[in-house]
């Protein structure tokens, strides 16, 4: 798993004193941009490349509550890359108390098409492509 | 179903043109709170009877992108209530196309507690408990 | 003055049961859209004739707090137009209680040029621009 | 002067392809509570010794657009402290071209009351309270 770290902004919480819920995906989509730029190319440069990457699918579970004054984890890992689609696990912990708070997978697309329909970049980026798929590690799947 | 609907707002716009995908759930939350005002008691006066209603689980499809300029639809129902957990299914619709744009599932459970755990509310609160019994409705289970 | 309402969302309070005081540049936007729709021709249309209307400088005062349960009210004005600068005085007020809670101006240039330096619209929108003069309204220099 | 650096985060954008303007306020609410972290103690601790400090007025010049991509650096001073108030001052610059994009001015007052009215910390928390006289500092004062 590969991990990314931070406090807990005072503007992310909400009257129950919490993480307001609707602030995780903004939070892995941090995590997912600095997985990119330390494991791949900067997601600028892939836009900059001519490929967008919409996101498609989520499913989360919120377990238990992120404080302001928290610091928290996130491990995420791509566990599947299919060519077109990318998918990633993720699993954010209360760095302090170890705590695991939130689980969470998502689903992304490639595409070249202005009207943003997914295209493989197998062909136009042949090395970009080569590089997702050597990423993919299910942690799950281990012996 | 039962509809909420509103203009995009600008600052829900990303680069991409489109509303960034972490507003969705936020949108949801309006469309809920909105919901309750008008099927239930609104979610302040459920607030100020003492419970708390935490969001717990989440699943979305990210079909179609809304813009700004666009209006849009939520159609949602309560589709599952099991006494402690309440079960939402909601589609989003550009008014303008008709197109769908977002299908998602949201999950939440009642609390009277500080420390959040789930708690039911059948003796605490039957008049709410009965209430929400009564507008369960799984248009997935329709003849 | 004209008038925009509605309630406060639960995802933009914080952990002092308030709005956090950075979301009044959000409510003041859907503000300014909501007024230029009913009394000028809707932004998406603005954008749509190659004028953009872009943010230069803002001044506040947050008087009041508005919590969740409450409902607002923005009364705003274009009490300024220079040919190329608008503008815009809003107060907002606690609806259920009458109160004042926030006080600000915001200041807005058109452009129609890609690099987003000012440009008037004097020439190329003539009707617009007359429609934009028609509506300053400075209240305070009322007798 | 003292800093705090990051980059861009994909959803702080708009579709005019920058920052939206609304997202300063929590961008200088980021810097602020870092700097009060490195200069004085962590703001959550503050509010563990009973302190609250809301946010009273603020005052933007928008110069120039920061982009998805950009780096940016917040250079702040508290340039005032009345002994209830304090006046934070910040440039937000962009990091790779050196530009100026943003100048802000926030205030904010301390309060130990649980209506937030306004109270001087200098008897209850007198070392807290000479810890901030000490940190005043106005570059624009400089000779």
């Amino acid at each position: 798993m590969w991990s990314y770290s931070r406090e807990v902004n005072y503007y992310e919480t909400d009257r129950m004193g919490v993480i307001h819920h609707s602030n995780y995906l903004r939070i892995l989509e941090e995590a997912r941009m600095a997985w990119m730029e330390a494991n791949l190319i900067p997601y600028p440069e892939i836009e900059r490349q001519g490929i967008i990457v919409p996101f498609t699918e989520s499913k989360a579970t919120f377990i238990s509550f992120l404080r302001f004054g928290d610091r928290f984890r996130v491990d995420m890992e791509l566990y599947k890359f299919t060519g077109l689609r990318m998918h990633f696990r993720y699993k954010v912990y209360n760095e302090t108390t170890g705590e695991l708070c939130h689980e969470a997978e998502t689903v992304h697309y490639t595409t070249t098409r202005e009207d943003y329909k997914p295209t493989s970049v197998k062909r136009s980026h042949p090395e970009l492509f080569e590089q997702l798929k050597a990423l993919v590690h299910d942690s799950e799947k281990e012996d």
